[in-house]
């Protein structure tokens, strides 16, 4: 850091250099896999892993006007011994280049950052739940990423303490995933890639019931009796949970539908039982 | 209708041909507003669109595969005396041409429509509400197309009585906004482009309280008592509700957030507020 609070500005001047071209490719899951890093953006978000996981932070960069908008971002980077770097918003940009255009990207708001992907084990977070009442949220082939990071952060505001993912399911490291959920990714642990064939067992094995939601089930949710360490699973957008899942869940409910929509959106399903969960704490 | 259920297959053979121009221009607003018209796109808002407003319809488009997997939609068209008309999935994907890339267009998946926008006025809309407990989703410069069709589909889902926007909220008429609310835009009265200032003492005049929702609120969601006549205020993506309509709102509750989460996405918020009047009732 200079001494004067602002960021170092060792220069990165070409939107083409191997440094910006490197954290573009980032935008594709296969380079994530190969660096095990990926792309935070926004000055939320990048607070956020300061706040929660500064010790996964690889590089952070700032624009001129990043750094005046979102002062607090450099005291953080500071406090853990970060070095931020400015750039100019054209080189910031062309860092989230290589982002599918449907994405609907905004600009990263002058503020970026590399992290690790810490990937732990299922085992290491299901051993660590709390003891007594305990929600999880389990994403099974969850395919659009705005989806999966209005999930990931709705879990977060409703107190959930874990929340998994089976293979099937949009990448959790992915720039729009990491932008939907604002920071939430940091808030609580995350397993992505789970074969769903152990997961139902494993989550048992730590005492915690398997919920499901189906428009035909008999028990309404505001009326079921829920266990109080229990794993709410959310399907595909379009398919629903396949009836494998139904019929091997511990309980399956129904969220009243009081008009004449035919379905709920994924994440509006899960935001109705984790907020209930939450109520009847 | 042909003698054989098939679509009519009078010929549009040329995506450059003045009708599909003129049905792609719909993806813009001033269009919109110049025809009073909209599209509609997908197999299961069309079957909405015809079940429950089949007089709004003026043109509908299926291709060969569109109607062999949605049989329904021509049966539909069929008894409102509506003439389907066969065309390529060329013309029908030039018929959404124009459409912002960043809107994540998936294809119409082989059936569009083109309907009239029936506007209602505000005062027909409130006169028509149930005599007893009723519930408004009122959105206050909700900007995002996914975000406002989402809350229609929450709205309708919950059992709300109608859906209100204010001028600075996202057109309910947009292509996003219908593909997002998934037939939902047709289930219960909207009216859209209300002057703020006038729609609170309309409301009341109607014998329905103001409900707002503030992080700094007083009163939990969970313990506030709710009026059975209410109209629940969400404000813009970034900004919330100014803080003029918090103080004008008759009761302002806060939703307990257990995590760490700073915020919760306004769909999200919403929909926490609608499940909980709903499971009140």
């Amino acid at each position: 850091m200079s001494t004067t609070g602002r960021p170092d500005s060792w220069a990165i001047t070409s939107p083409r250099s191997d440094r910006v071209k490197r954290i573009a490719a980032l935008s594709g899951r296969s380079a994530r896999r190969r660096h095990g890093r990926f792309r935070v953006e926004g000055p939320q978000a990048v607070r956020s892993l300061l706040q929660h996981r500064a010790q996964a932070v690889r590089e952070l960069y700032v624009t001129f006007d990043g750094a005046d908008a979102a002062p607090e971002i450099l005291d953080l980077a500071e406090t853990s011994g970060i070095t931020a770097r400015e750039v100019s918003s054209e080189i910031l940009r062309a860092m989230t280049r290589g982002e599918d255009p449907a994405d609907g990207m905004a600009s990263p708001q002058g503020v970026l950052a590399v992290a690790d992907i810490a990937q732990r084990s299922l085992t290491d977070v299901l051993t660590g739940l709390p003891s007594g009442p305990a929600t999880v949220l389990v994403l099974h082939e969850v395919q659009d990423p705005g989806n999966v990071g209005t999930l990931i952060r709705a879990a977060d505001a409703s107190g959930a303490d874990a929340v998994l993912a089976t293979t099937g399911t949009a990448d959790f490291h992915a720039p729009k995933v990491v932008r939907s959920a604002t920071g939430s990714l940091f808030h609580l642990p995350v397993v992505t890639g789970i074969a769903p064939e152990a997961l139902f067992s494993e989550l048992r094995d730590a005492g915690v019931s398997v919920l499901a939601t189906s428009g035909y089930a008999e028990s309404d949710l505001y009326a079921a009796k829920l266990p109080s360490r229990s794993a709410w699973v959310m399907g595909n957008e379009a398919r629903g949970l396949p009836e494998s899942v139904l019929a091997d869940a511990d309980l399956a409910v129904r969220i009243p539908l009081a008009g004449d929509a035919e379905s709920l959106n994924v994440a509006i399903a899960a935001t109705v039982c984790l907020f209930e969960t939450l109520r009847r704490r």
